[in-house]
């Protein structure tokens, strides 16, 4: 297996040399004094907030790093290796609003939380349940991220992910998870939440972040230390420097979390992209974003870590041929980049401002296809078949035989959404597109889905933790 | 510049050996007897109609065709170079319908072909005029394919395609050729015109294609050797065994090429996919096809050989968003394993029955963005801005610096189609969708583009020629 790479070797090291002069010259800011202290007892140089990282402590910290992990699930059949060969897909994550065909475009509730939750626990292509595909409006906001974690684990036997906000967030994540999973020194040999935790480009993090981080670094949970960089906003209008910037900043949140506890699972994560300069707006569906994911696939690498990159992300407002597009775009250049972890792989519309149902539906298809490439196919005897061709002959047909029965449900990806009947069928049909189909999809398995339900007594114990918050 | 490979080498040896041993034990049927001819002196042994190829004899003729080789347009600033790291688009090719959100779906005619024909002449990304956008069912049978490269030659002055009308197809093309770029010599030392000529799959190759083969061999004009297998149809369900099939057919058409006259440019031409098992159908949306873009590309690096595959293809029977992931999967695996020659890069809709006007919009912002990626980005001391990054400092903003105003334009790709305006924004301009946005545009774009006009006395040359096959 090769990736497609189109930085040469020497430019990865340029980029890395890059990066390491930033951290070294230009500093991090880091809004948190205890991770100020750690950073200066683990040999940074400290003034006032800002952290200058020398390269040598830098490098040693992100050996320490592992370059791949098993994230567990509830159900052991959904555990997940992250790194390696392996991608895992998990849908999208901080939207505001929701929208579907039937009720257009409206803040997100919890309701519409538990349904995301559904769909991706009855998906065959989703890994990891988000653990924030929209934000419940209706949830008061001390308690929204306990309520967003006991729904995730209620509905889904798959692996969650915890919250981000900040110590208080962390630490109660970590509670409801020892309450399903046991001891925190259990969770820490077997690691079962993820978190998504990021910097402020250029070169900040914030409180929040930094706290989130030392928490799940000393509980021994997978982090996902993530960068966007807005390039021509909030670093350059090159992507070259624009990869060094995010570069620089995933590297010292993850040198942050492997001075906490050395080993600490983590994914680089890049999610930089470029600014749209008429409207000033992000752009999430632009091809530069797909050129960062190859991008931070390829340093990832050189640093012998797991990467996150891409997503069914867009710029488009409706579940249209434009959403598609761009979504295919990110998610086939994860593919093909070897990313391990994407992020937004399902549902996000409208860069990251929207959940849409139907795009939900769209999504996963996609993700089945791309799943459909990762597997490639054998090539040995039986596959190739010779015996048949050579039986067959010029100007024959193998409709009828007993190889091609064998072999085409494993070998040929079933679509769930696509439609591929002749014209007239289609017409005869009603004439859907795919919007119309994925409509109608969503909700049956809405209707028809059960969840693994979760013990009684661990479900009990769950509820009076949350009923201590409020 | 690393391209995505999942075939290992040893298994690409594999698949190498196998087609060898078809053509040498199961043999090809070639319906035309000059062919079996030129085969014969070749080397070949024949019985009937029946044609079997020793290995060596194949491996010697596949070394003689060129690595890259230019196709020259009316306008030099057109000229393009297939094979290496590069990659050209054509147009949608074959198709019976047209389409469009005014008219809906109806036989094509050569008023639609002479649309096509602006439309790719206007866009950026389109590199070659295709030689059969559609059937013009409104002209003679007999005359059609002279029309069709008329109206091509008047309406655009990129590089155009020959006619796969048999001998007579093939003779047409080179005399209109030669008419607007000079005698059969000049024509062979610059090629001016590409053809498509395919096998009947299992192993069999008719008299139209192998005569309009030879033709364009003696002339020396470029040729598109394809094969389209269908796994589960015409070839073994397993995507090994169809590659094999799909490769000894390919490789006894460039034997034959190249025994005709040394040194022909072809293209490797993989076009193979899997039937849809529920519906009997080819289906061209599918992964599998992707997978076989990219492992057609691996055989061609192997051999030395320009590479054929992939375009905007669907099943889809609308340009919705289905249209658009299962072109842009189409699309940006080409691009990722390393093809230099992408036919239907724009337009086809319903598997290769139907060109539609949006979808030929919408595909062609695809392949803007797909070229984009290609470009990549340069890793140097400018595009790094170290010292710019140092300005401005932790927590800063690059928006008004004069490094942004110097590369946001060359650095960030310009969507023409893809709305990137916010919700509120979208939504007073009247929530368009992609189709709507396109169907406006194919319009404005065919009555403002201008053709650099033909020469008048070479546009008389040329009807004279056309009258006198009436």
């Amino acid at each position: 297996m090769q990736w497609y790479e189109f930085l040469t070797q020497p430019q990865v090291e340029q980029v890395h040399e890059a990066s390491m002069w930033i951290l070294a010259n230009v500093g991090i800011d880091l809004r948190y004094a205890p991770a100020l202290e750690v950073m200066k007892k683990g040999g940074a140089r400290i003034d006032g907030e800002r952290v200058f990282l020398p390269a040598g402590l830098v490098e040693e910290q992100i050996r320490k790093a592992p370059a791949e992990f098993t994230l567990h699930a509830r159900d052991s059949d959904f555990d997940v290796v992250i790194g390696g060969q392996h991608m895992v897909f998990t849908p999208g994550y901080g939207a505001t609003f929701v929208a579907d065909l039937d009720h257009g475009r409206r803040e997100g509730t919890l309701n519409d939380f538990e349904n995301f939750v559904k769909l991706t626990d009855a998906s065959p292509y989703q890994d990891i349940c988000s653990g924030m595909f929209i934000e419940p409006s209706d949830v008061p906001h001390e308690i929204r991220h306990v309520q967003m974690i006991y729904t995730a684990m209620k509905n889904s036997a798959k692996p969650i992910m915890g919250s981000a906000m900040g110590v208080q967030g962390a630490m109660d994540s970590i509670m409801m998870a020892s309450i399903v999973f046991g001891s925190q020194g259990q969770l820490s040999q077997k690691p079962r939440m993820i978190s998504i935790l990021c910097s402020l480009t250029p070169l900040v993090y914030d409180e929040r972040m930094l706290g989130a981080i030392m928490e799940y670094a000393r509980a021994g949970q997978p982090q996902l230390i993530s960068s966007l960089a807005i390039a021509g906003a909030t670093s350059p209008a090159t992507l070259a420097g624009t990869l060094a910037v995010q570069n620089a900043e995933v590297l010292a949140g993850i040198v942050l979390a492997q001075l906490i506890r050395e080993g600490t699972p983590v994914v680089m994560a890049g999610a930089s992209t470029n600014a749209d300069m008429h409207t000033g707006a992000l752009s999430t569906g632009s091809p530069e974003m797909a050129l960062n994911t190859a991008a931070t696939a390829q340093m990832a690498r050189f640093y012998g870590l797991p990467v996150r990159g891409g997503g069914a992300v867009c710029d488009a407002k409706y579940p249209d041929a434009q959403a598609a597009y761009e979504s295919m775009m990110s998610l086939l250049t994860a593919r093909f980049s070897g990313v391990n972890f994407v992020l937004h792989s399902a549902g996000i519309l409208d860069s990251y401002n929207c959940m849409s149902y139907e795009k939900f539906i769209i999504d996963d298809e996609m993700c089945g296809m791309v799943k459909r490439m990762q597997k490639g196919y054998d090539v040995n005897p039986d596959t190739l078949g010779l015996d048949l061709i050579r039986e067959v002959g010029p100007g024959g047909h193998f409709l009828d035989k007993d190889h091609t029965f064998d072999h085409f449900r494993t070998e040929f990806y079933q679509p769930q959404l696509s439609s591929r009947e002749d014209f007239f069928s289609w017409q005869a049909s009603g004439s859907r597109q795919s919007v119309a189909r994925a409509n109608k999809k969503y909700k049956e398995i809405l209707e028809t889905h059960e969840a693994q339900p979760l013990p009684a007594d661990v479900d009990e114990d769950l509820l009076k933790f949350i009923e201590k918050l409020t």
